[in-house]
């Protein structure tokens, strides 16, 4: 059963549990400072096919097996599958995921679908509809570049508000088992459209930090919680000029989270040396960090109590090619254990 | 609280009630044998707006309107909105929907979004997370145009199995009420991805039969029920050719629908004369058809037990130039009064 806790949080009775999860990322990002936290490395961006659609389709396929191989159970016991991905009509979940025949629902947050799939398997978890329950999301640098910005061999400048799409992907299990000791979540925010004006694709934190901080202040209201109440705060792909805008939005309504704040885009990439700008970003940004990285520190009892909020930026190339502003959204999750 | 039933069926112990309904449809649609079940039309294929993309989003935002007038809510009153539309990255309904402040979780289902979005909100209801939530699609017969096939200008000829874009929206608004009276949504099984080969973009049917047919074998299975205990079968767009191979695919498992089964898709408009070919497609087409025509003769009684099963062909123009196959899924919902 879930309760409603004020405006826009909803509470698991019945808490979710996280019995499995998996990352898989590309050569870059295991450049990076969390190498050692990722189950696979794909060293060929390619993955063995002959686009960078179907490496992608390719990632989703194999963080699945994965969490399945480490959960010891089939595709034939998961009852629903909730996936996304950035690609235009969400192919590579599509694809990549088709041949499992698992029934399937999908999502579109943008950068923010991992902790939406998240929201919405502990739902299915949480009500009795399912006894397990799957999410994954993906990104791959090639696939999304040359849809939202470049064709790959034009080698544009990228500006210094930019992010690095990760080449990853991260999938978790929920079931509805009682057993001690494992990941749970405990309480859920969904995000609202929050769209203050930007129009500069380039600067996709400052896109999202205005829904970051809307969801943020929404959830401590609706769980009387505070900053100081968590072990740490993730947030998905915000970088660092994103990260910064919060903290100045946050901090004109009185919430200081600086001490106890990461981001995923900040903590994956070594800035100095990896020419990636203001940080990563991608669906495969939060879920390749969560389900590599965050989660094994849950699951060791290093983090008992934290927030993991996955920021959206709703734009396309063709809204911003007629000039629109940028809206975005951000999801949050409780996790405890 | 919700119940599994078999394998992929799930039962609304608290049935939500549909509290409202409402469509909004273009000029080609209002010329078709439905015209007076719609709220509004629009002639104006601009809808005030200056693309076609904006439009869209307009007819969006006013079949939200007039559900929450109908209903007599605001849309602080509503606590989630699943929201979906064939547009790349889903803009009609982000920017459609992003001033009404709703907490909002994205839907990618293509063609299938309408009942995908009544599953997500009737679990939202049924377990307690919500009072009250709404479900919307859209479908633009000019951004769909443009986006999917050629510029609108190029005028190129349809293939006779093509079907014709539906320009319209629906939207429903799902409460945990106990009022009598009221469309109950009292089962659901959710797809999974089908893809037996077809790679021709211009006969959808044909990809989404087997989606079609997949669900409605694994529905009357777990739910020991057959055709003959619904007052009326309703599918989405297979149009005239997928609904015959739907037909053929029952058949073999000994199945028939035939007398008791209609086509959204066929249902919209007069094909001698309207130059549809196969029939209306879209995520608009069983929205629009769902939340106009079906649901009046559910709330006044002609129909009482009903099936409303919508298919969506999950490819992309690029997964078709890179020759590949069209994968499917079909969602159903039992509606009840």
């Amino acid at each position: 059963m879930i309760k409603r806790m004020g405006d826009s949080t909803v509470m698991f009775s019945i808490m979710p549990r996280i019995v499995s999860y998996a990352s898989v990322v590309g050569k870059k990002e295991a450049d990076g400072p969390l190498k050692d936290d990722f189950d696979k490395i794909s060293y060929d961006m390619h993955m063995g096919q002959d686009t960078w659609e179907k490496a992608e389709s390719q990632l989703q396929k194999e963080v699945l097996s994965l969490a399945l191989e480490k959960a010891n159970k089939n595709a034939g016991d998961i009852d629903f599958l909730f996936a996304g991905d950035l690609l235009n009509q969400c192919i590579s979940s599509s694809y990549g995921l088709k041949d499992f025949s698992i029934p399937y629902l999908g999502q579109y947050g943008a950068c923010s679908t991992m902790v939406q799939g998240l929201i919405m398997a502990s739902v299915m978890v949480s009500s009795g509809a399912s006894h397990l329950s799957a999410c994954i999301t993906s990104s791959h640098f090639c696939s999304a570049e040359r849809q939202y910005r470049f064709p790959l061999d034009y080698g544009g400048q990228r500006p210094q508000s930019s992010q690095w799409t990760v080449t990853g992907a991260g999938c978790c299990i929920l079931s509805d088992t009682k057993s001690e000791g494992l990941p749970m979540v405990k309480t859920a925010t969904v995000g609202r459209i929050v769209d203050l004006g930007v129009t500069d694709q380039n600067n996709m934190g400052a896109a999202m930090a205005p829904a970051a901080a809307d969801t943020l202040l929404r959830y401590f209201r609706d769980t009387s919680s505070s900053p100081s109440d968590y072990d740490m705060i993730y947030t998905g792909d915000l970088g660092k000029i994103g990260s910064e805008l919060l903290y100045e939005l946050l901090s004109k309504e009185g919430v200081d989270i600086k001490g106890r704040h990461k981001d995923c885009g900040v903590m994956i990439f070594n800035d100095e040396d990896m020419d990636v700008h203001s940080g990563g970003s991608g669906c495969g940004c939060c879920s390749s960090v969560l389900c590599g990285h965050i989660l094994k520190n849950v699951s060791s009892g290093n983090l008992k109590n934290i927030l993991v909020m996955a920021t959206g930026a709703l734009l396309s190339p063709t809204s911003i090619q007629q000039s629109e502003t940028i809206p975005s959204i951000a999801h949050l999750v409780n996790i405890v254990i």
